[in-house]
């Protein structure tokens, strides 16, 4: 195989793509296409393109995303389902070639990257799964589950992002040894030099956290010495390493080393260049020599073969049928339905003659019921443990002495966090399922992250407490107000507000069993609550349903709904109350989640929403949005205070007085006409 | 006076005040205490108590604010107007002294804290902003208009934040050498030990960012060593300082050295025993002897005359009355009515004759108009300069050589980039005014940070390219879809939405010369939009009015209402004359800023949404939150997609001839009978 023919290869078939799309990013790619061709034919990177999801493949992780014309030429030529085609389809309308890798787009695409720092937080996590199952579970042979690499492509801009440096202070701490970036240093950034703006050490910061490191000085032609760097960061253990290596943005381009051929495409004249530089023919495109599809061909055949060994060691180690291995077959090979009922029946169920309980506190004693059943759980907190209540007793924190531990100390990285959530829930399907802890409003310091969950669906379980003004005496810094809305905005995002213990039972259900490819937020409380009556962990399924109904009959039609979610249900419950003493008939609609409500029928919101029946919401968040869902709203629109909560409360008139208020005017205003909030799609 | 028993006073003080909350952060301020004694008594910190917002003061930031019964005693010591009842009242409803530092709340607070991390991107802002006033402006006596230093506390909390991170790493680059940490290296976190999380070389990693470090292995007792670290700090010129002192969590206290300190009152018996051990009274509580009083009047009295002096300098600056003293009398003594016509008359004009114009190319001129008129604006970009376009020509960068600059090049640091706008807002009172710059959905990088702009009332301009879908070919990765809810729900925030260039010019006259205690996002577009008829800069004022009507004449009563925002109202434009073409009457709403919008009386509100009409909504963005104002609704209730932006637009149905679809549905459903969306508060 001639290497230099690969490399060149490669250089312009991810020029062309540039060009074809007339957008896109070319510079990077002709930098760094001989580190991705050393990786992917020197042996590093082991893969089976016939069955992308092979759990002990070597992981590949773009994260300066927007060079992903050189990932699809890799994915091309290793033989995963990229075709040529496609590469010509690039940054075109429903391809496969995205203009940033859509790990749900495109097979062999491990994470969606582009929003930059982001690869570098999702490695650490997948990293980190990897040594948790490794260091789980063993082969008949002794050897561990899985042991592969992870290896990270990275430019200047992931390593400026505050996700990206959390996760690599995280990553040193943990002692990740098989993880490896393989730094772009071009020195350009799309500003222009990095001298504008990026003149530290980078390989001293990196050392200053616990990582190996290394230089090439030649990153753009001596492929000896990148692959002596990798095969040297393999050897190194307990520590994960940074190859720095030296490259030309744009290389080989009349625009080599200018920040112009960062995003922009070449041009007919440029490309012409590229290729004569390059020994190609000028005139022709998206050109592949058969020598050196031969050459990838071999590399994957030799990944399939790996592959193969490794499910018939896997097969060897189940049919030994000895003792302990149920939780690896259930990791392995889950039966679904029978964990999914197993953990319907674990979940803890409250009654209402039960002592008041804050829905952290009730998560917790989910989780730690959950936990068992489902060796597929991890978990952890930014540094909130007491706070979440996120540590089971008996879990063992996952440390670099003990890395079957299911514990994740994140230290107060709640970004690195979440992006570590995505690439443990990434690392297979289902294969681990990360919850992950902060108070609600921090999920704005994540949000990078949270987004990309709902984006590619990732499996992740946010326990998100201190839900509220009700955290009180912290005060508005720690206060949500907007997160919600922001949360239910989000496409693909789950968000649970539970009104007491029962529906955070149920809410733990749908998030962690029946919705799992969908991110969840599960927004708990402080500050204790009653068990409500008609309060049903079931029920949370419908997202929405009717609690109550005081003052008449459960099926009377009533004179005034309050629709609530979480702490705020049991102001609903008693506004009811002192409504149905007036005479009134009161309905109380618990809301745990928008998003499973707009999933029922027409006709199932009809009745929970009734055609002329005036609704107030009560909910101690910003009301921005509650007009789909009511007429008149008690909730926040300033920011909070700092106080005791049920001063705080007051303050801002989230009370039940104020909900019956507000029912009574409502009432007067629409009496039976108020317009209608469910209808079919206009 | 005796350090000693200052020292030991500020302890008590700030037990006292968590114990009587019964809630707070007592760990730190045991720690820390000493420090903060030493910089304020031994002359470091230079401040006139009586007012406040004296320029030329030291400023001082403690990032992590939940150690603010340290600050509080601190502020009452020095005689700022925090009374020893405001003390007693710590963490109480409408207090002055509530459960994290809060810029507006409290006399002597520089900037709010608590979300950890943020103090130190502040301050790098700040230090920022002292040395570009420095270095723009000079006194008569040939000294800098300003030239104090900036102190943080911070703990281990704030270095693990991916924005403290990003932040040090922009304040080396940039050499801030009046920038110092004071550094709580207390070994303790809220979950335990910092073995748990946070083992990296804290000191060794800001040296790789180009910072001087120093070590004070007895910050609990040794006084000189804490001044002596100070002193030489201030000595190193062109580089920032961080000094670790080695302190004990709660110290003198029974639970001294562990966690549980950190967030929970010592207790009654606790508290009793500290005293005894710091040679107080036990059975008394908020003493301050006398002696302490007159120790702290002293180094309050030399403030006030420093204060003095200075401000004699800058009278005499001001009244030598030489040529070049324009712009700093703008600054210190600004005209805001003069400047405000000056700035209207100078921003750009378009008509409908000229070419179509990306809003970021009007933002572009507009900002090109205002930074002449204004010398109070700064600005820059979190390395997206060339695709925001926020950097105008004969503009200058502020780099290490070049403090006059006034563009910023923030690197790829978004949520640094905004808590540093955040420092310098903070800096005086509109003495500097911010611009930052990035892609819109990467405000959600910054979130934790853009909150705090509201929450604090900072005056920051986000100019936030690459508003929606329109992006095209980069794809849902960097299409925003949430953000914009997100923002709309955010309290004090002013979201714009221009549908043109004019609309763009009105934009920034609102949001940096009309709400100059307000944060705005301005959300831009990156593709083309024709110039409206109709539309106008002054009516932005209005947050939505009414941009054309098609089929009638304008006060004839439409058949339906389009209302639209940015890009999406030529859409309705369009759709409307197809409709006008059947014979409907169609008003189309152009609605720039939700917020300016709901500060107009009912009247006008509901002179541009009619009772009865139905009203179609179209924003490519999500759909969240436009029940309040519209019957139905176009616009993004999943993802984007990586595709040319035309074809993004129709496979998502964001097209004139769907909005045109949904009115006609619209207005056969519900005729002239919609439901009303403007109406009094219920
Ligand atoms: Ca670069
Ligand atoms: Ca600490």
């Amino acid at each position: 195989m001639s290497d230099s023919l690969c490399v060149s290869t490669i250089r312009c078939l991810s020029a062309d793509m540039v060009d074809a799309a007339n957008s896109g990013h070319p510079g990077m790619p002709l930098g760094m296409a001989p580190a991705a061709h050393v990786l992917f034919s020197r042996g590093h990177i082991s893969f089976d393109a016939s069955n992308p999801g092979y759990l002990n493949r070597d992981r590949f992780v773009l994260s300066n995303g927007h060079g992903c014309a050189l990932l699809y030429s890799m994915l091309h030529l290793c033989g995963y389902n990229v075709t040529m085609e496609d590469l010509k389809k690039f940054r075109q309308l429903d391809s496969k070639t995205p203009g940033h890798p859509e790990c749900f787009d495109t097979p062999g695409v491990e994470v969606t990257t582009g929003p930059l720092g982001q690869g570098i937080g999702n490695a650490v996590g997948i990293a980190a799964a990897a040594e948790n199952l490794g260091a789980r579970f063993k082969l008949a042979s002794g050897k561990p589950l899985v042991d592969h690499y992870t290896y990270v492509f990275c430019g200047d801009g992931c390593l400026m992002e505050g996700v990206a440096l959390e996760a690599i202070s995280l990553a040193g701490h943990l002692g990740l040894g098989k993880l490896i970036i393989l730094y772009d240093d071009n020195g350009i950034t799309i500003d222009g030099s990095t001298k504008l703006s990026f003149t530290e050490d980078v390989r001293k910061r990196a050392e200053a956290c616990g990582w190996h490191t290394s230089v090439v000085m030649n990153g753009d032609e001596d492929l000896d010495a990148i692959h002596n760097a990798i095969v040297e960061a393999k050897n190194v253990s307990g520590k994960p390493s940074l190859i720095s290596l030296k490259t030309t943005i744009g290389y080989a381009s009349p625009l080599a080393g200018q920040h112009k051929v960062h995003g922009a495409p070449l041009g007919k004249d440029n490309t012409k260049k590229l290729k004569k530089t390059l020994g190609f023919d000028e005139e022709k495109s998206f050109v592949v020599p058969e020598e050196v599809y031969a050459a990838y061909r071999k590399v994957a055949e030799a990944g399939k073969q790996r592959a193969a060994e490794w499910q018939a060691e896997v097969q060897r180690t189940l049919d030994a049928n000895s003792d302990g291995l149920q939780d690896l077959r259930s990791i392995l090979n889950p039966n679904w339905e029978a964990l999914t009922k197993q953990v319907e029946a674990a979940l803890p169920k409250w009654s209402t003659n039960d002592k008041p309980v804050a829905t952290r506190k009730a998560s917790e004693r989910c989780l730690e019921c959950i936990m068992p059943c489902l060796p597929q759980m991890v978990g952890g907190s930014a540094d909130l443990t007491p706070s979440n209540l996120t540590f089971v007793p008996g879990a063992k924190d996952f440390q670099k002495e003990s890395y079957d531990g299911r514990y994740f100390r994140f230290g107060v990285r709640e970004h690195a966090m979440a992006a570590f959530a995505n690439g443990v829930s990434a690392y297979g399907n289902n294969t681990l399922i990360p919850y992950v802890g902060t108070f609600l409003n921090f999920i704005g310091y994540a949000l990078g992250s949270v987004r990309l969950s709902a984006l590619s669906h990732h499996h992740v379980v946010y326990v998100a407490t201190h839900d509220s003004i009700g955290l009180g005496e912290d005060g508005p810094t720690h206060q949500p107000i907007e997160i919600v809305a922001a949360l239910r905005a989000t496409p693909n995002m789950l968000m649970f507000r539970p009104a007491d213990a029962n529906e955070t039972a149920g809410s733990y259900f749908q998030a962690v069993m029946v919705n799992q490819h969908y991110p969840s937020v599960l927004a708990l409380s402080r500050q204790e609550v009653p068990i409500l009556e008609g309060s049903s962990a079931g029920k949370v399924a419908l997202g929405a349903y009717v609690l109550n109904t005081f003052g008449g009959a459960a099926d009377a039609k009533p004179t005034v709904i309050l629709a609530g979610t979480g702490t705020e249900v049991s102001l609903c419950v008693d506004a009811a109350k002192a409504l149905a003493s007036e005479g009134f008939v009161v309905r109380v609609v618990s809301m745990p989640s928008w998003e499973l409500f707009e999933r029922q029928s027409l006709e199932y919101r009809g009745s929970v929403f009734l055609a002329g029946v005036p609704v107030v919401a009560c909910e101690a968040l910003s009301t921005f949005g509650w007009s789909k869902y009511s007429h008149a709203q008690v909730g926040m629109v300033t920011f909070g205070a700092s106080g005791p909560f049920k001063d705080v409360y007051k303050k801002f008139g989230i009370t039940a007085e104020n909900v019956a208020a507000k029912a009574r005017r409502v009432v007067e205003v629409y009496k039976t006409t108020a317009p209608v909030l469910v209808h079919a799609d206009l």
